[in-house]
């Protein structure tokens, strides 16, 4: 079961689990590629909604949590981020302890629940201070599932995701620079960029990323938190830079005023995954932009919806 | 402003600082001892109520965050105590900000923010893995408050408390074990313990903590979080066999089975409050309890109420 299945990553999610012949359920909101969630049991609903989240969790083995706000609304309305994320990952446990569901994998966020890293790669041990409303609730989540294990032997895993990019994403609500770039150059618009373009992140692509999260899923090490990213950063103008080059066209960029949620680097370290999960990147970052890129190139007019 | 002011560390702070001249007022529900808050401007109400609380903030200077859940039912509903606790201090962080209040003191859990901890005693920079939900929401108000400063400038700083004994404790919901084990014994009464009493706890009196919510209101450096402990810890049994002395009496025992909320270690290191703060606790354990003991021996019949 896969919530949040019909966004970015769960739509990767998805596909790779029926391709690979496994039942898959998935709930959310109307899923922004439907065609794609062939051969998936699609439930809709809302997060918030404990018995729509009970049926569809039904005798699921594994369950997926990937229901995510985006940072910049968490730190508008914050306690409308606990209500409707962390309470209902509270609700959410009590169904699945008492489902019988074997584990739940978390996705976390890489680059937020560190804040400002003083170690660069960082790793999971790490202090935790976020400097945005959607890190500390990823990190609430986090800490309710370690007591859900210590209380009730409720099994999980935690992913702590840095910045995945690839097919299926769609630039939505600041969230995925890269898909921004890529369609609106291929349209012909300007992009806006927040700060002068040096932030420094772990971009992953989304099959890597899909890669982990089955990993997680069968994973039977102590292990529970793991960082997945690549371990090598790159600017935003860098980013830019190669998507020029890929596209052989110019990005016309808006620079905006830096904000105060995004921290100046974000670079995980991810030897814990390689050594419990046996899991490592293996898309380069050029590789996964021309993936990117050419995805793009197949929507009509460079448009997702 | 103390916000939690009616309660065992509230009335001892109200008490101080009424005695050394300062305008003070308190909120919460009805104080358990009305006739020792002369000269505090009460103001009753919900701290979920932020009308109530924006009133009672007014134009304080300094605002006290004592309000609090205990530990027991925080596990049994840990979505509640998020609405009850962390989304209320939400609204007070917003409320402070704009009212221009100059700093927040916030009492967080020495005893539970760290959850089995690897060092004894432990230290600030210690791992925060708390295996009660009690700890998970004391931490997140500290993560939103990092977080209001960053995005704000609104000061604070935290104290994560041990567990203070002294004057005006009442057993109540599970904690207090001194003041249960005390009264109960003056009535002739048994006493639950849970587990087998090897627990050890770092017991600070609330005069030492009293000193140190005063310095923390007042310090200009650049800690924010302190651990406000002794740094010495002692079982149950021998605070039993303690009271047991002071009062000439046996103390009578009915041994329940532990909680799984109860970690079996709890003392912390109080370095950076003696560094950062100029404190250190004052009152020896046995000098504390002899106190305790007195006070207990003023009330008719041995009742707090």
């Amino acid at each position: 079961m896969v919530l949040g299945g019909g966004g970015f990553i769960g739509t990767n999610l998805c596909k790779r689990l029926v391709a690979s012949g496994f039942t898959v359920g998935a709930f959310g909101h109307s899923p922004r590629f439907p065609q794609e969630l062939r051969g998936v049991d699609w439930h809709e609903g809302d997060f918030s909604n404990a018995a729509a989240v009970a049926a569809a969790v039904g005798t699921s083995e594994v369950v997926f949590h990937l229901v995510g706000t985006t940072p910049q609304p968490a730190n508008i309305d914050m306690a409308g981020d606990l209500e409707r994320h962390v309470i209902p990952s509270l609700a959410l446990m009590d169904i699945c302890r008492q489902a019988g569901v074997r584990r739940i994998v978390f996705v976390s966020s890489g680059g937020t629940v560190y804040g400002k890293p003083r170690d660069v790669p960082t790793p999971e041990t790490a202090a935790t201070d976020p400097i945005a409303a959607y890190g500390i609730s990823k990190l609430a989540v986090e800490k309710y599932l370690a007591l859900f294990e210590h209380l009730h032997g409720l099994d999980y895993r935690v992913l702590r995701i840095t910045n995945p990019f690839g097919p299926f994403q769609v630039p939505f609500k600041s969230q995925g620079v890269i898909a921004a770039v890529v369609s609106r150059t291929l349209r012909e618009e300007r992009v806006e960029v927040w700060g002068d373009g040096s932030v420094v992140r772990d971009f992953i692509f989304v099959d890597d990323v899909v890669d982990a999260l089955l990993s997680a899923a069968t994973d039977s090490g102590n292990g529970r938190i793991f960082n997945v990213g690549t371990g090598e950063g790159r600017s935003l103008l860098e980013v830019i830079s190669l998507v020029e080059r890929l596209l052989d066209r110019k990005v016309r960029i808006d620079f905006k005023p830096g904000r105060a949620l995004d921290v100046p680097v974000s670079v995980v370290a991810i030897d814990r995954a390689r050594a419990l999960l046996g899991w490592s990147p293996k898309t380069s970052f050029e590789t996964g932009l021309q993936r990117t890129v050419d995805w793009w190139r197949t929507r009509p007019t460079y448009r997702a919806l």
